[in-house]
């Protein structure tokens, strides 16, 4: 132990003692104190996203001549360093905080600040040369810099996912090709319907996963949009209209990303709904994944007590009682964080709603649960898609038999038969346990090459009257 | 069509017309113009119950002398008839509506005093021999006489919700019973698992409902606690304290209800909690309805490419299209309910969220929502009960059958051959489609005496270790 | 009135009774003894959708020679009766039922045979003539006529919607005009923040409008496409290839909105995303009215002991004990609609998850909960504006006064005297009582000319740096 | 370092290398891979329930004789260890993850074996002399362990958050007493209203949350049920009736908590309402929270453009960009924390609804999110009382000024010069700016006596008509 373990800071509010070796500064021990809540910190993401906020104004700063070459230099060096992850355990505030964002945006100027301090050779908390408001915030307010890094975190890590979505779109294309000839038996209201092939089934899948993609790519658009300049109510104030374009130019640059200044500053400040929006479309992708892999999880069931037509990989040992038993666990994760995803949307949806005039305070939670969403929804798509998706196999007799077996087939003899007819059918098949097609032959409701003609279930699976010419023939 | 179809009233804010025939006034003319919302009109509960709020303060205003009998006696006669559902089509103000059910309030105020002023010979609108604001309404507020409508309509549909959910509850004790014998495969993850019966599992969806009876009704007891006499923001300004005592004993004998004065009245007005709590107590009886429901759907599943381990009463056709096919409607239509039931807890919660200082203006929608989850519930479970409950069959062929197919049983193994060699017999077995006691007998891992008494399944259903007398012998 | 009040009809299932003027049939009454829910029909706009389905569909089977003309012909016929609303009466199922609407379709199918009997001369009931099932009924399902009357009757709710909303939207702008002059203190956490004109907060909510008129149009151009021909399950058993092209144009020339028959039947018909999507739509949209609405109901709030910044139009006595008190009912509606929306997006939410392999049966409620919330956002919105919006009016001298007074306007002297200085300032004017001004020209901390230019609220509510020059000249 | 850091494990789907240092084994190792979704493992109170439950099952076996005394006695002391936070870093599996808490369980089983196995003079993975599954897992499942310790960990997270419910309720009733004599203007709809006083108000607090803490207490009861000996599917296979008399007691006695064994433990292993009844009853508390945080940020608002009524302790400066300014933080975390957790029921609610049969494989997602409500709630509610309840101070100048100029007050003269009356003379006031006093003098409605006893506002924070006895003498 050393003779100074403690620096001592003051704010407006007064003292506070900060840890020596700390880059961060008052503000972010305050918030320690104030916001011990969930233990999570924020997310990587929107760190690095916000040094970039930093990095940019910085450089805006100097164009202008407003922040000298030396301080800005020596931030922009800093915030480089956080954006490659160097201070990552620094950044202590909690995911879940009072105030708006001032604890995030402060925890990072007091970074920089301390850092930059240090890189122009002066000491940790001497303020005066590189302040952690008057120059690293320079023509900032926590309105503008913290949401518009929470919009660039949230896109970056909706790319992600959409990304993995696409693989497990082409997964279920994939599949859909695979399991084309896999004839099985349709199900409405879990009772047996007319034949489907099991390819049709993953090709839907695709297909709204493919809106998906186009609804989560559709909403994050709106991310591109940054309320930077706006300071503190969107008006503006202390920051000049040559700022405002070059500040949303620099951070354009850095990352590469088509950013555009709002066209209206007090509306990007006070409206929050570019983050109700996707986690709307979040919400609507979770409830089609959750559809998708409880009838996955159907198809799977048994092996013997239940349906047994679709074979996953085995991931792990599935009981530690039952031996032998394998679960399908990748498909289970998947629900659990669709549910999480629902969840979190009601949760930024009520945090949104309670914003109030120029600004809603409630961006950390909405911030914690939308880069949530976005960072598990990827994380579980990918490790289903490898795990679970690519290995699926289809038990091709076990459906074939389903098929042999149900009556859904009858349907196509409503053209022929009439409704009424084809349902006491039905009922006699299941009362005597007879075949039907015995009962028309036995009948001679249709001749035995009728019927196999209409009762093919395979020609089921795609439009038309099967058999129709026979119809043409008695009309 | 007459010389007079309207009538002409004034408020504080001006002049308008009524329909001559209208019992209601002025303030639910403004009303209907303000709020065509859902079109729903207030329910009929609801009318009832404010009805007698208001006839219990007009005794307890005559029993202190502030009213005369002549005009009291008035409206408490049409009251009753307003209880005896007489003037149903008076009341048209719409259950979603700003101004935290004044409108609700007002349309009651006039209908009695128009009614009232009938009774005691007067014209409609001829308010000065009674009126709406100064003599119905007399010692009350919307802010007490509403909500104390609303909790009396709340508990008296919760009393009938309780009664059918305890005939629900004794419909599954009877199954409990009947398919106590039903030896069925277990399942967990949808996998095939140890051998369960289905008495089991009817005894534990009666044992949840029990406690569902259970939570509701501690619920709804929070609602007997009412605010009359809290006026306008609970202090009482305008009540005197032995009104408060008298109408809230006039009300608890008309209805025969253990009505309490609430301790706290400007609590008891701010606060919206017991329906909060008594609609997520809804919400909680509903989450395990749909997972009953679910259980119920998926062992009527088939009957030929589905599990077909329960057979309900078929009660309509189920399919414009598919000849002979049956759904089960009735679990349906209650899983529908229970959806419904939670979206309603939502807006309930948000709603009472929006509470502010003295009063939650949002009542309306919160009680529109309460008496609609009420409603649907006791409906939805009674159908179900006598339409698809008590019909109920166990398919005991094809339970048995997938017990006899099924793998769970190795579980019982485990103590005798430990779990690794268990899971390798169910591997080989799957592998080879060999039947696992065959590999027992083939291997001489046990003797057949030994396997049949460990594998027995229905042994296995009940706490114990099959064969735990051979463990001791070898121990 | 004759002896016979009833007539017996008979279906798959048995005979029933059903009322002798009933248009509907045996099982509709099935349906009324099944469903007895909510007490609430289906919304009258799918009832006119699914007349033009069955009309289309009779068109497209008349076009192909498969219905006689003079069958199709009164169908037709009957199909316009029920779309000019004729027999509104008899559309008598649940708006929550089990089966997934086959009750709504059948309610459908029999009034228009039944209607198709007696304009052909035959007798009610008398289903050789014209039947519901192999007539009204033919090459459709459930699962294809009523998806596609729901995402009709949405879409057109949806436009009268879109229609209101641009209303209140130009609304929104004209007061934005209105008060562009009117300077007032901003506020953040509801704090006094720097200044703006109460133009820039109407303009923004314009803004935000916009964009959810934006979303919600985009999301409703999913409803266009229809999955007719699906019949079961997708697959278009039954239904031929030239029949989902005719049906498909007849339907959109009826209707004149240009619906396309969906790529792929089978993920048409077990997806719902099409109405989650919209559900969250309006949600999205619902959060942004409610904050308005708060914004409105807090600047309106007072007279004396509020802000008082905000005139509503007075539309009804406020408080039935508190005279000349005046309620923000309006504002209040909508916040409640908005809740409501809210729960209902999360029943549709959960509805849609419950999706089972080709079908989601929870149809009912998601239609029933879609159709609520378009209309009652729609009727709220249009009551908002027209009695709150238009009359609104700004008191100018209370928000001036709030500027005059309040600390905001410090933020300006950041770039001159830094934020520590301006931190000082406000601590001592706060301690003291004194004005901010006098401590400044008392510190001689910048000339009476500088502070002025500096400290101009109005110049703060725009971009820029005030007296930016100052600081070149000492830069 | 040496040679070798990974050991090689086999387990029924084969063999996998784990780090050599770790103490969890290959199937620790196979969850790692598959589910690296939130980066959040699992909560430490879950942890160290866990290891209790460990701990008791291997005490009741070896009291059975069923267990060695070496190898349960080594079980023992490891569980110990990881009680006392020993192993921490060991459980590394995370918090969503699928197939209902076996891969937790599972972790717990390794550790404990493996240390077990150090212990004992063994090497790690040397199972043969102390198995995750035949030693540590005897007598036991996930399915009944992972619950149980669900349940402890939950209810102990409980009495921590009820500990410090009380703490805050005793707050407001501090603030009841102290604020006991400050007159205030009462609010409804954000409109004046009649006279309150401040103490009345946080007396209203306190009652609401004194109900709260009943509603969580009686909730977690139900957690005291514990399913242990259920093993799989809650039929008790392969655990003994002694055992699960024995487990349950060794589990109570160690935590000395009245724990009990489910009577039904199908029902218990297959039913999550404790879970959902619990967070329920939680998100009623979070409602009254935001409510309570709402009215507290209302009151705090200004100081110069807002209420004013009510000065919270600064603790931290409030904008990186407004000098001076100071935010309600405390209040805005909590209202955060209470939409995290109305979120998290959400959560809680879908993943329970997604039961199946004997169990619910949405565990960990439950337990995820049940756990952080209870660890936030309590953290923020900690937060909030010492850092704002606490210091709370009124400004009593303000709300004596608010109640001298509202006209709340009228409402008073209802019962002596009726509504319209009262009505009129605040449409005059208003209109004119003149003083109602002055108005009721000049018009001679009233004596100066008379008036000023009936307006006297401080009586009308009490039942009672001010003024009685002047209208019994005019009677």
């Amino acid at each position: 132990m050393g003779l100074t373990t403690v620096r001592t800071e003051t704010d407006s509010l007064g003292m506070k003692e900060v840890p020596a070796s700390a880059y961060y500064g008052i503000q972010t021990q305050r918030a320690l104190e104030n916001f011990p809540i969930t233990g999570v910190t924020i997310h990587p993401e929107l760190v690095a996203a916000l040094a970039h906020v930093k990095k940019a104004a910085a450089k805006a700063n100097m164009d202008l001549g407003r922040l000298p070459e030396s301080i800005g230099q020596a931030i922009v060096r800093s915030a480089d360093e956080v954006i490659a992850g160097q201070w990552a355990d620094q950044f202590v505030v909690d995911s879940i905080q009072g105030g708006a964002g001032t604890s995030i945006n402060m925890n990072m100027n007091e970074v920089l600040a301390n850092r930059a301090l240090e890189l122009m050779g002066h000491s940790k908390g001497d303020y005066f040369h590189c302040s952690p408001n008057n120059h690293v915030n320079m023509s900032q307010s926590t309105n503008d810099a913290v949401p518009t890094a929470i919009r660039i975190a949230a896109y970056l890590l909706t790319e992600r996912l959409l990304g993995t979505m696409r693989e497990v779109r082409a997964g279920f294309v994939r599949k859909q090709r695979e399991f084309d000839d896999v004839l099985k038996s349709g199900r409405t209201h879990l009772q047996d319907a007319v034949p489907i092939r099991m390819g049709q089934e993953f090709g839907a899948y695709g297909k709204v996963l493919e809106r998906d993609i186009g609804r989560i790519s559709r909403a994050s658009s709106g991310l591109l949009i940054v309320n930077m300049g706006a300071t503190a109510v969107g008006t503006g104030l202390n920051a000049s209209v040559d700022y405002i374009r070059l500040v949303v130019r620099h951070l354009a640059d850095e990352l590469k990303l088509p950013l555009q200044s709002a066209p209206d500053l007090v509306d990007a400040t006070q409206n929050t709904d570019a983050y109700t929006e996707l986690s709307a479309s979040l919400k609507v992708c979770a409830v089609n994944l959750s559809k998708i892999c409880n009838d996955i999880r159907l198809m799977a069931s048994g092996p013997l007590a239940g349906l047994n037509e679709l074979l996953l990989p085995p991931r792990q040992p599935g009981s530690s009682i039952m031996p032998g038993k394998v679960n399908p666990v990748m498909a289970e994760v998947v629900n659990q964080v669709a549910f999480q995803v629902m969840g979190n949307d009601l949760t930024i949806a009520m945090a949104s709603e309670a914003g109030q005039f120029e600004l809603n305070v409630m961006g950390p939670v909405i911030a914690f649960n939308l880069l949530q969403s976005l960072h598990i929804m990827q994380k579980a798509l990918h490790v289903f898609n490898v795990y679970a998706l690519e290995g699926m196999e289809a038990n091709r007799a076990r459906c074939q038999a389903y098929v042999d077996q149900s009556f859904g087939i009858v349907t196509a003899l409503n053209p022929h038969l009439g409704y009424d007819v084809a349902s006491q059918l039905v009922k006699e098949a299941l009362a005597t346990g007879s075949n039907i097609k015995d009962i028309i032959m036995e009948r001679q409701l249709l001749t035995a090459e009728e019927m196999n003609e209409i009762l093919d279930p395979l020609q089921m699976t795609t439009p038309g009257i099967a058999g129709e010419h026979l119809l043409d023939g008695r009309g």
